[in-house]
């Protein structure tokens, strides 16, 4: 069996006829390709022979060739990414390999640009220098990369593939190099100015509010009634789009409109609640962000996103004052467990149970305030989403009970939510403070905390 | 006067107040950046003063300073596009000396990431720490021009700004840093993967066709009456758009749907021909390709957008068998007055007035093949439309006597025109050729030679 | 209290202080207009006092006003839309009323006009004369009606209006002015020519799929899933649009993609079922089309529709050849309650249990086929469906046999269900046939009633 | 020779052997056709031949065949425009006879009409019987119309007809009842509601800017410099759109911001002046509205696209606060040459070198004062321009001097220009006092005539 779908495989093989080995490939003939790779993975039936490997190798190898075209690059890219569609996980494994192992700089040409910079420092010269010095050491990997997506579908591939690629980076560094070219190269293709920030609403497309159901990932959306609801008259909801990924959410946000700072979830979620009087709006409540591609790991959308959320949002209504967030607080339940007294823990059994006026109430809120606003971890905020918004520049303001009664909720963090304040004109400061391992909060969050 | 308009200034300077000097200024106060930069270029009156330079460097550093968010980055850089457009042209060169010369790699950090690197080697972590390495050895100066290109307006200043660049590039060698940072980055942001091939017609904006009036680079526009015949049921036009460069195409092409392979200019450029019937329509004539944006030197786009148009217009006249060009032969003069014999080129004095069987005809006939057919420079052939259709995979096909009677095709090439024929099923075997030193051609021009 | 909600009433009757009554209004001050309101409907509380009617219909009659602009015609009309928006059902009763019966032609007008055109017969202005006379006997509910159309939502209104009066025509005479009239004018506002075919799609707007889920007719939609399917690759959803209502479908059809005439609704309807592929299609079934607006009564879009679907199917894919319906046979029962003996239809009790060769059911087939292609009413076939598509030009195809098993279908028609089949060269035949009483069949079907 | 080119007119004409001939043309039957139409066109050798006139007329007849369906009877109406484009100016003048002639309603319907609606008066169905009675005497032209419009290009085709037809309507009054029947059908078709008002700017299709070249009927626009320069950033430039014409503004107005009322046309028209300064901008001039289709004389669409331009302004500069015309006063020279003294005419032969005090330029201005302020015709201004303004709400506002330089400018008016003023809050109490034949003026204008 080829390694490639006899129709897609059989011209772009044909075509590869004439394609010398290059230094990558003597060292691969020194010690053979498929031995190396069969020292990690245990290879069964269904992983490639050698001759397939070989193959398969000389295909990659086709697409990046100097003597071929873009256009046929392309074309070579694009068989590939059919043979791909078919086959079976460890065949997918060993394509992963080859990307990642055999497309490194080649060590010549890094030693002659080396050696050309070497003479320019402290000449006029010396900056051209180094930037053809790191031009001359990109690995052909990242040519690779960039047949790929020429293609129309070429991104998505390749972002599909990262994110098939992530649970297997800790078993296997090998495929590190992969990941952290293909990391590298989206920073640049999804760099924030090619995005395009999108209102999503329930004359959005059937197929992209669906994608809001599927990708949701702080409040789980039950049905099309909940996400019908999320995008009704009070709420906005924006994403982020790249060109290159129609019709696909990068990262989206979901605001309510509202005349107070939200301080508990339930009405935000309930179906049958009329909508909010956007004439008295005073106050935007971001109240859920999701990413929605694993493959793009590392890319961060978020901050931009807020930013020229909140610009959109000021600019359809001028009288919006206050911007901020109603957010879980993912990680306090664990950080409790190691930190807090047994019979903390064992009062907040029940929280939702709790008397307004239990004690283990205000040890609880003490607790957290703690951990949201005086616990750093490598100097940075312990809780990721409060990292997420303090980077940002926010700052921690208001702690609210049983504000999220779902059992997630009340397994984070026994029902506890926090509210982050955007002010606008204090972002820089904020972030100065946190840089200075301060983290901003209200007089209410320090008093919680004593 | 201060280097930055007031208003923009004022508030980036003193949201500078805090930040320290790095390594790269460290140097600069050893040997002051004022003279330095005075070393070369003769200041004026209207060069910055040595305060204002300073300011203008910490403005800079601004943009890029780590603790800065993206979004606070950009808006200082947008307030360095406000005070660029009404510099004088000795503060712009000043500006490119600083993004030049004062945004190097920091040495430390590439010592250190060189040592990571020389560890991993041999490990299976060699692929990713090379990976890292690259990253590591990234100069400042490429996340300069990525804070610049965040800004709607960005990237339009910066094809700008390099197309300023280009004429003092002979003149400073320290500025080649700038150029050559600028055209990496440019390869990657302008990726032919990004680009949309549109077509541009009569019900294109006026905006738009203004804009083929102006770039048209083969055959001067010379009024909107041309260009509407250009754009006529039997023409057609495309253009490579960019997201991020709304309506300014980055190169175009011009074609004429015909039943033969057009053996001149003139018929094409007669605003009162009629349209040819397009049912008719066998050949697709390229009479025109132009880059429009100096900016953009060194980033290609005429391959793809050739091999793009050609499925393009299969997919829409699917009796279309020939496509070919009809092109000048810019460097055939000069070529010839360097080796054609001078009473040759006496005899060529009136071309168009030769008679039909004048020997100097067939001489220059001959002399034109020789150029086109024969003839390389450095491997790759002389004249530079040959160079760029041969690269594609087109071959010579055939002289066409007095086929551009104007005064610029008489005086490059006597009139003389060139077809070049791509024969979609040869494209890759015509580049394998030439890159063994062959020139594919017909057997006409052979013959022409002979 | 006012007729007419205060914000909105009181710079529109202030507006109207100085306009005097008209003809129409003298014979009402005769006999008091809620005199003669009074005498159908019983008026309760809600219903408008004898001031408040006369200030409504000074307000309407404000809007024609031909010394009035028409955009403040217009703008009238919108202070009428939202009285009415906020207004009892009684209350809306007595619009319709003074719609209907306060806005007749002028007779004194109409006089005049028929001597000018008496005078004119048998010259050569006979025929401008006719059309002018025309022209003078339009009554100002026509006026009126344009009015409210000129404004934004005011088709919206109109059609709405119109709906919502249907329930009354019955039980009250007097409104069929009104109704009549807007009957005349939407045949003209929504002329075919008007209305633009669209795709519906799994990309089309969530707000429109949803509206795809109120207005299904035929068979009923259970949910999003069950709409997904029906928007499923193999399958198409078109619609009629008007630029005055945008994003509402006029009327839609429903078409699988398949390589036979479909015999049973069921896997049609069946959301795990795989999608059917494309390359093998050689059949469109048509099963299922929907009107959607009620105040459109009497506005055919049908024909259109479906002569307008098969042209833009048969563009995309040329390989289908047959187009048919699986339609249902609404009238069935209803009929054959009257006409078929007691024991068959005691036979029936059961349908979709009854063994294969079991009597009832080919004498059930041989009375459906007698029903659907032999019996006439009024000249026309007696089920609406079937009158629907013999009179596009179709023939009855084929019964099939417990083809809808769903409750409804089997209280119809026992399960059983008819195609109708479209041959596009015959359509006009076909017309003809049934224009002579001959209704139009396949042999098979013949052979059933034998 | 056929009256139909061969390859359309054979279908349609085949498919029409068996409709049978009705009323009119029994009618026509006695008295042959052909002789009927010679009687007023001289028929010379392209006009149609008896045989011709007959194959048309079924045609035609064909068309609204109420056995054929819709989509036929569209298919057979596009046959005939077919044969129109390349039919003889005596050949086209035929089919209009044709149609004005052949198509008149049905007297026995009418009759029977007539005597239902007699029967219903007085009874609760009078009102849909009224409704019923007209539309039963709508000739079977209408429906010949509609049948043309339901075609793609059919509204252009027939919006072009009565263009074409115009010139000929004097001269032949049977003409009329096809020109007053279309203007009727006009009016509805092209109803305000259903225009939409689109910006044209600079970045329109270059085909639409070409439309402004050619449809300007103020000022000539003389190049595209010309044309850019009214596309200008201070400049805005407003038309009406209909969905059944796309790309064809039907009527276009030109307006100028500043900062003051315009007393010049001069500086408007400068292609070289710079552009003012929007955010100085306080005053909208309209200087130029061009009604586009001649085939739309009688549907009127001036007062709507004035309101809802200076409804959109206001959206768009909050600051706007005067909204003026400057106007030419096209009538002056006629009006002035019948009612002022020879002196003052012989005085005005050079007006732009008159000095400022001289006295026939205050004689000038006080006669235009009195010919805009005070003189009535039938009760309307004289001037169609003021008859437009004023008939709109505007008041006459101030003279200009030398305001219009150019030929045209001097020849109708000596080089003067009036500003109306459209001030919002009184534009219904201007229309009131001009019904009552006060025509509504600045004092500056009073002063003027005194």
């Amino acid at each position: 069996m080829s390694a490639v779908p006899e129709s897609a495989a059989a011209p772009a093989i044909a075509g590869l006829g004439a394609i010398k080995m290059e230094a990558n490939q003597t060292a691969a003939a020194e010690r053979p390709l498929a031995e190396r790779m069969r020292a990690t993975f245990r290879r069964g039936q269904e992983a490639l022979s050698p001759r397939e490997l070989r193959q398969l190798l000389e295909q990659l190898q086709g697409i990046v060739d100097p003597r071929v075209s873009e256009v046929e690059g392309g074309r070579r890219a694009k068989a590939v990414e059919a043979w791909y569609a078919q086959a079976s996980p460890a065949r997918r494994r060993d394509l992963w390999l080859l990307m990642s192992e055999q497309f490194k700089a080649d060590p010549e040409k890094v030693k002659k640009a080396q050696a050309q910079f070497a003479a320019a420092v402290g000449t006029p010269d010396e900056g051209a220098a180094e930037v053809l010095y790191r031009r001359a050491t990109v690995s052909p990997r990242r040519r690779l990369l960039q047949r790929f997506s020429a293609d129309a579908d070429g991104i998505r591939f390749l972002v599909d593939l990262r994110a098939e690629l992530q649970p297997h980076l800790k078993g296997d560094r090998r495929l590190r190099a992969l990941d952290v070219e293909m990391e590298y190269m989206f920073s640049t293709w999804f760099d924030v100015g090619f995005l395009e920030l999108q209102r999503i609403s329930w004359d959005s497309p059937a197929s992209l509010v669906e994608k809001l159901i599927k990708y949701e990932a702080v409040h789980d959306i039950r049905s099309w009634a909940d996400v019908k609801n999320r995008l009704d008259s009070d709420r906005r909801c924006y994403g982020f789009f790249h060109p290159r990924l129609p019709g696909e959410p990068l990262i989206f946000v979901e605001v309510a409109l509202m005349d107070d700072i939200a301080d508990s979830i339930t009405p935000l979620l309930d179906e049958d609640g009329a909508a909010a009087d956007l004439a008295r709006a005073t106050t935007a409540i971001f109240y859920s962000i999701s990413n929605t591609q694993a493959g793009l790991k590392g890319v961060s959308f978020g901050d931009s996103l807020i930013k020229h959320v909140v610009e959109t949002l000021k600019a359809e209504f001028p009288r919006l004052k206050t911007f901020a967030t109603l957010s879980p607080i993912p990680g306090l339940r664990a950080w409790m467990q190691k930190h807090a007294p047994a019979e903390l823990l064992a009062a907040l059994e029940q929280p939702l149970a709790l008397p307004p006026r239990a004690p283990a109430r205000a040890q609880l809120m003490s607790w957290a305030a703690r951990y949201l606003g005086h616990e750093l971890e490598n100097g940075k905020p312990c809780d990721p989403v409060a990292r997420f918004h303090l980077g940002n520049g926010a700052r921690v303001e208001r702690l609210n009970w049983a504000a999220d009664p779902s059992p997630k909720g009340v397994k984070q963090s026994w029902g506890l939510m926090v509210n982050y304040l955007y002010d606008l004109k204090r972002l820089d400061k904020h972030r100065a403070m946190l840089a200075q391992g301060q983290i901003p909060m209200s007089s209410a969050i320090e008093d919680l905390y004593g």
